[in-house]
């Protein structure tokens, strides 16, 4: 049987397998993998889920062992256990390229979900009667994708059984499938295990991968499909101020002595403008797009209605869509979260000791270390400008590098022919302006392999909102992309 | 027996009653009476503290019904029932003056107060081993003054049953007691009582009263007694400011949407300036000091120390005493609290709807309404300046006036009298920062009767802090000094 022979059927499969599929999903979201649950029971859920979905691996693997858990040291004081890593290798055909498959089978938490979908109120119970929309937790974040890749394996299985061949010889590369069940909780113990794994002489459970798939990513509008290719970095930041021992009356003490809140406001309000422009020395890092790169932003055709769709309010930026689209792919934003030591509630009291919450996106040279020095010696002198008595202090938390991956790689090329054949249009080559650290964690520790992120989902599907949801055409279709991606793959000149 | 011979035999009393009167206290704070507790439980511990301090009051009276509970009607949501007035009637001699005495005996909540209380972890049992400070929430505010008018009866009956004559007729005047249990918790349904009881022709339960006396406030200072004869005013606001119709992720939407957190805190660092100077057009509704003026307050002789004692850390406004409580006493303040709908927790997400609380201390001819409606405008303003596409509004929540009381009335001369003749010093006269509304709700349902402030503990009591107490001096010689001025009232010319 010739490839495009073994491709329509495979399509011809996904077609007439689509209630299968969407089975397989509600199954799937039916447990609730909430990694940032601490709980007993709550954790049982995510680390059942991870059991589920080695079994599920295991129908395809060659050898028993070929579908395996692997339970990860607990880094913290928890005495929870982690969620295993869920791995799987199919093929070890050296005439055929290796991919690594990334995703992750935890999800976010759902509190309010059922006010806010009355229609579909239990987020563990796929929503299935809209024609257009599955809406559940983890529908496209990122139990769709994981699933995506489990029908490509149920259908290449039947066309071998048809063929009396076993799985791994009708597949056109090896795979190795890595999924974790941390994702949604900071990947906790996920970088110690790959640091180690390829520390190994042969490269342990890595051993001859020659390009990376990671499918935790969306559409960058509602219509078009897209390869991503750049990632923003992320510092976390937190402003400590201490003012009195202790929280003050403000009947009692109100205008006699410096108040941290005060301080805090002014020190935020220098950060960032009102049109998302960050302080001088942030934006400096910064070049200024050329014509040619600014006309590469414009032929994405990114229009305001696409991020009206995303944010229901008009509280869009600017004006045009160009601008709007580099402002999340190619500048630095800054975004204030909250404060810490506060009251939310009427109270009379002066807080003492507070911690203004912020994180800045990063792009280009922009690493966390060079933004919190410059971030320190700015508030540092604005701070000294206030002449206030009470203590600041500025402290960098969690932190990621910015990335930009090589989109002219035969990886993004394999994925760009699948979509055309699927879609029947090009890609838009995107740049997310989230943060993803297994990116660069995968792309360091495999000495430099390509690392696409192929997405499934729209860009309005809503991942950690109330409102998630996979619409049922990006499912199969996206489906039938991740299987022709692997044809594509095995037509590549890797040399 | 004259008038002299029996405040001797009172002093007599209260120095060999002290350990009484500790127990007495003991008992007291031992009731859970945290009124902002909204368990049943909770409820209960205060309405049972009411009940037994009705009995207490009931061995004082004349007729049984002198001593009473007053339920008041609910006028919320909760279905738990308010703790009663307790109220009790002493005397009806119309050859004497009335005085009506308002106190709580309910208290703030403890959270934390077992770690900042290695020695006295409970805060609800007394801590009596110091030699100078009695320790445990309520001590000050208010069961330690309410429990030295409970000594003062005592020690009357006692004086009383020696003469074979009854309690109400050794007495100077006749003493109306009026006790809520919701004074930290708004006061909930105690204005609608007094107002509907002084509508009844005879103005009801407040018959022939001729002046009020608070036991609710402190000295100004750790070293000398006050006279309160101020209040300032509040108003509590809050700035509401809403973006997208959704919580957004910093990653995808950073630098495409107006972020309200950016709006909120720009709005908040022109409200205030470090040095506790607000706005200008709130500034401007308060005239300058006279020369006459200052003196007065430079006559407090208010210290820098002073204000560290309750403090902690150095950092206070102002380098001279005088400026310093001048901020308390004649001049607003304003206090930014914190933040509802933003996270205090490490979060990628951007805020979508938030509302930010501060308030406004009030002087002079500051009302809530004119200021809020300087607020409004000047928000407004300012908002319109950022160019933001978020939406904006201001809402005014609890509010209270200003006050200042006449001190050079009679039944200030009494309390200055009475402390002169305990304390062997003349009080200093102060206004507090803080707002009391029950003051202005007497003044104003009394047609204007004096009403005075007339303080137990000290300024660094920290009534509602983790670290409450009332010294055993101040307990002692305060009620002392309520006993004399019952005297001293009789004496006044109040013609």
């Amino acid at each position: 049987m010739s490839g495009s022979d073994q491709v329509s059927k495979f399509y011809a499969y996904v077609d007439s397998h689509q209630e299968d599929f969407v089975q397989r999903l509600v199954h799937a979201v039916g447990y609730r993998s909430i990694s940032s649950d601490q709980t007993k029971e709550g954790r049982n859920q995510v680390i059942e889920m991870g059991h589920w979905l080695r079994d599920q691996l295991a129908q395809f693997v060659v050898k028993p062992e070929d579908a395996e858990l692997v339970e990860l040291v607990i880094p913290d004081k928890t005495d929870l256990n982690l969620p295993p890593l869920v791995l799987a290798r199919i093929g070890e055909d050296l005439q055929k390229k290796t991919v690594l498959v990334y995703g992750h089978y935890d999800v976010q938490p759902v509190g309010g979900w059922e006010a806010a979908n009355p229609d579909n109120p239990n987020a563990f119970k796929l929503g299935t009667t809209d024609k257009e929309k599955l809406i559940g937790r983890g529908a496209t974040d990122d139990k769709g994708p994981i699933m995506g890749w489990l029908n490509v394996l149920e259908a290449h299985k039947s066309i071998a059984d048809d063929l009396g061949k076993p799985l791994a010889e009708i597949l056109p590369v090896n795979i190795r499938f890595l999924f974790e069940g941390m994702e949604e909780s900071s990947s906790v113990g996920l970088e110690k295990w790959i640091n180690e794994e390829v520390k190994k002489t042969d490269k342990g459970w890595f051993k001859r991968v020659d390009c990376v798939c990671i499918t935790d990513v969306y559409w960058l509008t509602t219509h078009r499909p897209s390869l991503t290719y750049g990632l923003r970095g992320i510092a976390f930041f937190s402003i400590d101020i201490e003012g009195a021992t202790t929280d003050l009356h403000s009947g009692s003490f109100g205008r006699m002595v410096h108040e941290p809140m005060t301080d805090l406001v002014k020190l935020f309000s220098v950060l960032v403008e009102t049109n998302g422009v960050i302080f001088k020395e942030v934006e400096e890092m910064v070049p200024e797009p050329t014509p040619a790169e600014r006309k590469e932003y414009e032929d994405l055709k990114y229009e305001v209605s696409d991020l009206l769709q995303d944010i229901g309010n008009p509280v869009e930026l600017d004006g045009k869509g160009v601008d709007l689209i580099m402002g999340r792919m190619r500048y630095p934003s800054l975004s204030i979260h909250g404060i810490k030591g506060a009251f939310d509630t009427i109270t009379a009291a002066i807080p003492h000791n507070i911690s203004g919450r912020f994180s800045i996106r990063l792009v280009g040279e922009q690493t966390p270390q060079k933004v919190f020095d410059i971030v320190d010696k700015f508030l540092r002198k604005e701070f000294d400008n206030l002449k206030s008595k009470n203590k600041m202090s500025l402290a960098l938390e969690t932190s990621g590098m910015p990335w930009v991956g090589n989109k002219d790689h035969w990886n993004f090329q394999a994925a760009h022919a699948a979509i055309q054949a699927v879609h029947d249009v090009a890609p838009v080559y995107a740049r997310d302006g989230g943060s993803i650290p297994i990116v660069l964690t995968l792309e360091q520790a495999l000495g430099g392999k390509n690392v696409l992120l192929l997405s499934m989902g729209k860009s309005d599907d809503g991942a950690h909102s109330l409102h998630e949801k996979l619409d049922r055409d990006n499912y199969f279709k996206g489906t039938k992309v991740y299987g022709t991606y692997l044809y594509e793959l095995a037509k590549q000149d890797a040399s």
